[in-house]
């Protein structure tokens, strides 16, 4: 098994999780987003998307983190990252795509490089933008949270599942970005719960070996 | 059986495919999304993420589109919209999600206004934005089409997959913006079998009750 990685993809990140939590060693291949190593020749052959992350399985090679996540469920299926029954899956996996498509592919790298080289935006109109898909994502995830008939001290029960393999990514980001998070206190708790688990850890950023302090990350950086 | 609904909604659109494809009678909500109906407080009650489309059945709400297909086919499994074999189920859920992570958030409304609003971009602007995103999209979709092994007459085989029910959706909102589609052939040759079939032409945005003539849908638009 591959696993084409970098230690900036917020995508990327969320399989690192999945990887650890069901035991499975995955070659590492990094792929530099900074160094447009997705642009390659080599890259678009195995992905014509061109993006990050992407899991090589056997034959099988899959692209999008929540298609891998799905992927990894059926053939690996312990311990389960999706709840037992069809609401419960159903819930997680609402959970896990409003971040998927409503936050996190509004503050991508080559998002905030369009804004600035293409429509002119400042430095401070990227931050805005930034800050704006943060609080309206996470107010809706804590609403979410905060409907829950029988919280857990997950997202969903007792132990991580797809939504926290989102959810933990995105907060970091947006912790980076010394966003305040003190209006979503359940996001808080549930996160620091999951950062106590070594896969969660073990899996940030700050963890891996292509890992360089704070490269290309800030608000209007390229 | 419930669907939370807006003509203009391409995500909405994608449902109303699936749930014409499985013959299953769902009563429509028109949620006007120009009227911002969905930041009504009974709409929040019932999905604290404020978008569309949503789906209610028996006493599960699902929120979020590819999460809604993914119930659909758990629950109502005839006829299958996802292929039999796990690579096969990896690829559709892969090309879906690149439509609904890479392509539609970055096009939507409120991403447009705020484009307008908060950082002054002109029409043309915002008209360039929406042809970037949906080039950068679409190649890799024909990409990854030219790729296949074994082509059959939609994106996965001889029937409709999820893969198929974001293509339409998408491609139609391109084609409104007058993009010209003409380097993507797999793609227009797909799209045009697809809407040969009722259920695609039937769910289309000019079909639906709500439907009203190009309001709001201009590039720049509010």
């Amino acid at each position: 098994m591959k696993f084409y990685d970098f230690y900036m993809s917020n995508a990327a990140y969320r399989v690192r999780i999945a990887l650890k939590l069901k035991g499975l060693e995955a070659e590492q291949v990094i792929v530099n987003l900074i160094e447009d190593e997705h642009r390659a020749n080599w890259f678009e052959a195995l992905n014509p998307q061109r993006m990050l992350p992407i899991l090589e399985d056997g034959g099988i090679v899959v692209a999008q983190s929540l298609p891998i996540l799905e992927y990894l469920e059926e053939v690996y299926p312990e311990p389960p990252l999706l709840p037992a029954n069809t609401a419960g899956r159903a819930w997680v996996r609402s959970f896990a795509q409003s971040i998927a498509s409503d936050m996190h592919p509004l503050m991508g790298r080559r998002v905030r490089r369009y804004l600035a080289d293409r429509i002119g935006a400042s430095a401070e109109d990227i931050d805005g933008w930034y800050r704006n898909w943060i609080a309206a994502g996470l107010s809706g995830l804590e609403g979410m949270l905060a409907a829950r008939e029988s919280p857990g001290g997950f997202c969903s029960g007792d132990a991580p599942t797809l939504a926290d393999l989102c959810l933990v990514p995105q907060t970091y980001n947006a912790r980076r970005f010394n966003r305040d998070l003190s209006p979503y206190p359940t996001i808080l708790d549930i996160v620091a719960r999951c950062n106590e688990l070594p896969a969660f850890a073990d899996s940030m950023p700050e963890n891996q070996p292509d890992w360089k302090p704070m490269e290309g990350v800030i608000p209007g950086g390229r």
